[in-house]
């Protein structure tokens, strides 16, 4: 796409400097969807993006998921949410991953990956890459394939790319 | 909207008993989100029950960013993303309401709705209706009105409907 949508979409995220915690500038990307024109165009990038024949989009919890359903919707393909633990009901698939300090999980339904699915993980950001390569392991648990991971932006000096060595990524903006 | 496509919304709504605590059946939207041309009927009757000219929907943490984002971009609308306290960087407007036991905050940022602008607030399921009737306020703390509210799915024996009494309420599904 050109560089015109990129430069729409960086205009509307917004730097914090310590948030969630001291040192780190956290991307808000809430100006992003609150311009209709901008969000669009973010959303139709990301289209632009998405490798052919995607069966399955799974987004990561939360802000994921805004961008992921309409993904998903535009390209004739099923939604995924991808949660941390503990907030799906019934049979629920985990699996952890390590953060600075300490673990955490994502989660999906036991059924949300079938067997030859060809599945894009998405996401807002792509930090240490941590979440999104746990959502990718979860994908292959069952069978599915990850056929792209993709994301709005990716903050490269967290080298999250690297945990996903092998793998089919891009990112609408990276920093 | 036909009565087959509340039917095709409905067939994909799963019943989860016990979640998240004993005694509640949970309404499981997996289902649905999964199946491609249910998950377009749904969004495309949510579209078609919006009130004209609304310039923001306001989805609610988590599963109302997946129906709200698609919902706001089909209408032309912005789209903020109400959120649990805490989550949201800078500068933040918050709205407490009561649970069952104890007390919860719905957040949204500083600038997330202006004065005059027509908003609708959007989530999968109208239960209790604290959350929405929350969010509502929030609006209108800042000077903006809420011109709809609006939910996939209602859970009529909780009367979550008399805490939005006086506002434009309607839900997809009613149970």
């Amino acid at each position: 796409m050109s560089e015109a949508v990129r430069e729409q979409v960086r205009a509307r995220i917004r730097d914090v400097p310590d948030f969630p915690q001291p040192g780190v500038l956290f991307k808000d990307i809430t100006p992003l969807l609150a311009d209709h024109a901008a969000f669009s165009a973010a959303v139709t990038a990301l289209v632009a993006m998405l490798p052919q024949d995607v069966d399955v989009v799974a987004a990561v919890e939360a802000r994921g998921f805004v961008l992921g359903a309409p993904v998903a919707l535009a390209v004739g393909a099923g939604f995924v949410p991808v949660r941390k633990a503990g907030k799906l009901p019934g049979d629920t698939s985990r699996v952890a991953y390590a953060l600075e300090y300490g673990v955490a999980e994502v989660e999906v339904t036991s059924d949300a990956f079938h067997a030859g699915q060809r599945v894009v993980v998405l996401d807002d950001v792509l930090a240490t890459g941590g979440t999104a390569a746990a959502t990718c392991e979860l994908v292959e648990q069952s069978g599915a394939s990850v056929v792209g991971v993709r994301f709005l932006l990716e903050l490269s000096f967290l080298a999250g790319r690297s945990r996903l060595a092998g793998r089919d990524v891009e990112s609408l903006l990276v920093v």
